[in-house]
């Protein structure tokens, strides 16, 4: 246990009434002076004190507070998504950060953990926040949209494969990425396709519409559809493994690279040749899939930008009266590899 | 783009000052009623007269003015780290955030990217949080450290290699890993041991320490240490691979085991043994380096648990002026496994 000097906790805060008080002016003047308000007038003189005071004191405005006089705050409040991000969003992020930055915002990520979204959207309002970007958490309702517009908010944006009355939506549809999939594997001749579906519980969203993508995909052309249930782990991946041949398949779009490495693996364990047997195609396009060998098939899926996001807050939140607009945030192509080559028997791996 | 009814922002935002009007009451008793101040007695009556006029404008309280009022919020700051985080650091998260609500506690992540320390440190104070946990972002200073005190923080806890002086401190030694990854080695044998550095900005502060334990675990012991740029592509792994036989190395740790992989796989494509030539380690213990054959050797990183973590954040909320404290966050052991086997000369690859 290290011994070091703290301040202490007792002190009492120093209000903004302090700060009137040392510098001999009103409340009000201390807060026309530190929240910067340009549309009174106050001698610089002072300015100056009601500065010098409030350093002396230690004096911190409040953001809600000065949001409130300065009629508008530059935070953006992004709900923290509760599922694990991939490092695919996590570089989507940092440069829609990074972006608003140059916009001189702030972002703020408001974990929601066990709230409704009704309740979500109170927590957020009352941080006064001049826009909303709903990338993870609790999904919004118009009602919780309506209140946050209430209180202020000037942008309110969502993602979802629907738009939510009141927000400007962002289209992310998974069912793109199943679609690709789906007819790379039809185009290889391949009839019989299993399609995993993780059991980690928060997937669900982006499996299965990925998994409707596929059936969309195969529709009319004869070839079947198999959802196979997979947990991230060796043991489900050698059970499946261990199922395949009764499960007569001929190719499997496992989800994402990932679980087509896992299983992929529990495949050549078994005996089972890739892509001779199978094939398997993955998505995201890890650098790790391409080390495999065979090296994996996957679906590459192109985000917008951050910077588009970020102009979009910027335009919304001068221009809050516009028409609701819906954007378009993904966009997926297949990548052919080894794994899902036609008619290709791979040398027996050891 | 689709036709959506929105509402229209420039309704004005309804103020504590419109809820008062409307209830026939002063703006302190809207606050008292709001806030829930226990200290002054209201009627019955009045309070539900203040929240059915606060009902029928929609007005919603300042967080902020409410922490104020009532004497503490409940938000937990995390200032939120600019560099992707692994799926280690995901879950550790994802637990922390849901033990912290078990205890009612609102985790907010506050971007600040682009701020210095002091800046920073003055903006997440602005939002009146009652304890602040440092995992990421721009590290506090004492100066900072003190301001958020000062502003009613009651917990600031910090991360890193050293304590800073007012707040607790968590370590979290990345020299135990290169520690673990050196002796190990050692122990089987090696002596000519390179160590990745990647080039990739913002891993310095992981990569430098293990690095140094690596060189701590091999003092005395006659063997070399032999620091080694890689940048995460396949292209510097082949470059580097290249200039494998003149690096003269028998053993690699190679930082973790994502950059373990890319660099064995680029090792085994210029036919060199793995482990026979050339032991090679990661660290994280992914599922992933399970799967490569040979199977990846590596550190295990135990983290505390995020409910440890929640119960030190509550334990010095209720107890702010006791001693700062000092905790170890990670514990690590290297995990053998057939990448460092002694003597093995695995059969080549296809």
């Amino acid at each position: 246990m290290s011994q070091i000097p703290h301040t202490s906790a007792e002190r009492p805060v120093p209000t903004s009434a302090d700060v009137a008080r040392l510098a001999g002016v009103s409340r009000a003047t201390v807060s026309y002076v530190l929240n910067g308000t340009s549309a009174v007038r106050i001698s610089e003189a002072t300015r100056i004190r009601v500065r010098e005071a409030a350093d002396e004191l230690g004096y911190i405005p409040h953001a809600a507070a000065r949001s409130l006089r300065s009629g508008s705050s530059r935070m953006v409040l992004l709900p923290a998504s509760p599922v694990p991000v991939g490092p695919l969003y996590s570089r989507f992020f940092n440069e829609f950060q990074w972006a608003l930055r140059r916009f001189d915002y702030t972002v703020v990520q408001y974990g929601s953990l066990g709230l409704s979204p009704d309740e979500a959207a109170r927590a957020w309002a009352e941080l006064r926040p001049v826009a909303v970007v709903g990338l993870g958490g609790p999904q919004l309702t118009a009602a919780g949209i309506q209140l946050l517009r209430r209180s202020g908010v000037k942008a309110v944006i969502t993602l979802g494969p629907e738009p939510v009355a009141g927000a400007h939506a962002l289209a992310m549809d998974h069912r793109q990425v199943g679609l690709c999939a789906g007819a790379h594997l039809l185009e290889r001749g391949r009839r019989r396709i299993g399609v995993v579906v993780p059991r980690e519980p928060g997937l669900e969203m982006f499996s299965q519409p990925r998994l409707a993508g596929v059936r969309a995909a195969v529709e009319g052309s004869g070839a079947t559809v198999e959802p196979l249930a997979l947990s991230y782990d060796e043991e489900s991946a050698a059970a499946l493994a261990e199922r395949w041949p009764a499960l007569g398949l001929d190719a499997v779009f496992a989800y994402n690279d990932e679980y087509a490495m896992l299983l992929m693996r529990a495949l050549q364990d078994r005996g089972i040749d890739i892509p001779g047997e199978c094939a398997v195609m993955g998505a995201d396009d890890l650098l790790l899939g391409r080390l495999l060998r065979p090296r994996l098939s996957t679906v590459q899926l192109d985000m917008a930008t951050g910077q588009q996001l970020a102009e979009l807050v910027e335009r919304v939140v001068r221009d809050p009266g516009g028409e609701p607009e819906r954007h378009d945030m993904m966009a997926a192509r297949a990548i052919p590899r080894e794994s899902t080559q036609p008619g290709r028997r791979a040398p027996a791996h050891t």
